[in-house]
């Protein structure tokens, strides 16, 4: 492969003054170190207050379709995802297929959204997603100002960035 | 118990042109028929684009509040619920706590919704809410005008107000 | 109320070596502590390698259908419940119906088996068990002799204690 | 790729007189029309009454590893799989890992085993298998002498087998 990964990173709340949005920068870096070329799609920047397949711009579109692999940052609101995160994911078209996921959850409680994450399975699972493991679980998030100064969490990002290498670059081949 | 059982009916899709509102009229019938007093939400009255646990105006709270028992229309979207119902799910300040909720699953498909509504109850779970059963699952709606002329659906019905009616009465006494 | 609320403890795991049978021991007393009449079911004393509704002698029948309450003890393996705790489960003939269920998880990592807990709501439901909110949740238990020296884990207990109660005297008296 | 794809089918139920066996000629003989190598793992050939991750003789432990994709024939009790399905996943010890799954859900009802195949998504998820879409979903399989005579099935199957080669070949080629 000559031409670098596309990942879209995904933050999955809009909830104002949410502590999700810490996640990003360490996800971009990351991604960064690796020389993938990172877009990020902030659901807030996408507002519906109303389920919309055909909802999404031409950028949106077009990122989509072009990603290789996908990170999904999803907290846990009532053991479960957010809802403007499940809106965003139903205005896809296909996007998601063959290609890979990975999930952080986040939570403010000890165990690091992995209800969020668990719920979000059948839903990839029906847009012909692959999701890997290891998750990213990061709990506690209210203290943390940088959630990958916590050497868990790194180690388990570094794993999962392992795992959308492997499937992003056997399943791009194989679609083409 | 001398006053009526109060059911709020939620109307958990703001989809345009979606099917899942010909179903409220045969579960306000049905209802007024045992003589409860029955309001209906419909998630498109509140539209929200972001979690928000704290929206929500007096009038709807007060619904929420005084309810003894539920029943949530949810539509199934990849083989989740809508988004739009989350959201509005998210918004509870424990209204739901020691209170049946029957669930009416909702597809243009086979299933009748299976899924949305298997994916509703980990979060109700957690609101502390009763799931009861049998669920009413009415699939093909797009070919039914009203779907309790369909015998099936109506039985369903039936089984699940004689469960809310149950869990109600136990739980408003145990409540007080 | 004369009598006293009868509590089944279901030990879900047969494994050898299991350290789930360390949680027993507390759960016992503090049913004791509330003049609850205790009986423990061990899945290990009800062996099975296939399905069947019909398993169960004249004591486990009589045992299950005179409970007003259960407990069930679920360890987590590979993100699930065990499969002989399903296989006990599926013995069942209607005696969860209307009756409360706490739950607890345990596994030997942090998350103490919040999993195989969730995993168990859809069949619980289905059961028409009322799943009952706080959960156990008992992580890193090889390192405790007895859970419930943990004061969290205590805590929990006692607040699930209370739910089971609520429902069981409501429930009781509503079954009647 | 020279060598034929191997398959390994389970029959993910043991109960006496299930329906579930029914399914399998039709699966085998898809197989064998694509000239791939089959071996059927019945449950009840793997008897256990307790989780044992050690359990599993050298042909078993064989048969696993050299496997390039998986179908899984799971019926639905109690909204779940069955429990010694459940022990026969929880004996491997790696062997699922980057490799496709094929769901195949059965049922008594309408709805096909839907919710027990939407049980091992978590599991097999956790295992690090690949679980494919569409599913095979069999309802109403008493009435069925050949499950795959019915053209919905067969073309289920079908799609699912394109979805598997999809898989088995890219990953086989990624994982040498």
């Amino acid at each position: 492969m000559n031409h670098p990964l596309e990942l879209v990173v995904i933050l999955g709340t809009a909830r104002e003054g949410n502590q999700s949005s810490k996640v990003v920068p360490g996800i971009v870096d990351a991604a960064a170190d690796r020389d993938w070329k990172t877009t990020v799609i902030e659901v807030s920047d996408h507002p519906q207050s109303a389920t919309d397949t055909h909802a999404g711009d031409d950028p949106f579109r077009s990122q989509m379709a072009t990603a290789d692999a996908f990170v999904i940052i999803a907290p846990e609101y009532n053991h479960s995802f957010p809802g403007e995160l499940k809106m965003l994911l139903d205005r896809q078209q296909g996007e998601f297929a063959h290609k890979p996921v990975g999930l952080v959850g986040v939570s403010a409680g000890g165990h690091g959204g992995i209800r969020a994450v668990e719920g979000l399975l059948p839903v990839l699972y029906t847009l012909r997603a692959v999701s890997v493991l290891p998750q990213v679980l990061i709990g506690g998030v209210h203290e943390l100002e940088d959630p990958f100064s916590v050497e868990r969490h790194a180690r388990q990002l570094g794993a999962m960035f392992g795992e959308l290498e492997f499937y992003a670059e056997a399943l791009r081949a194989a679609r083409s």
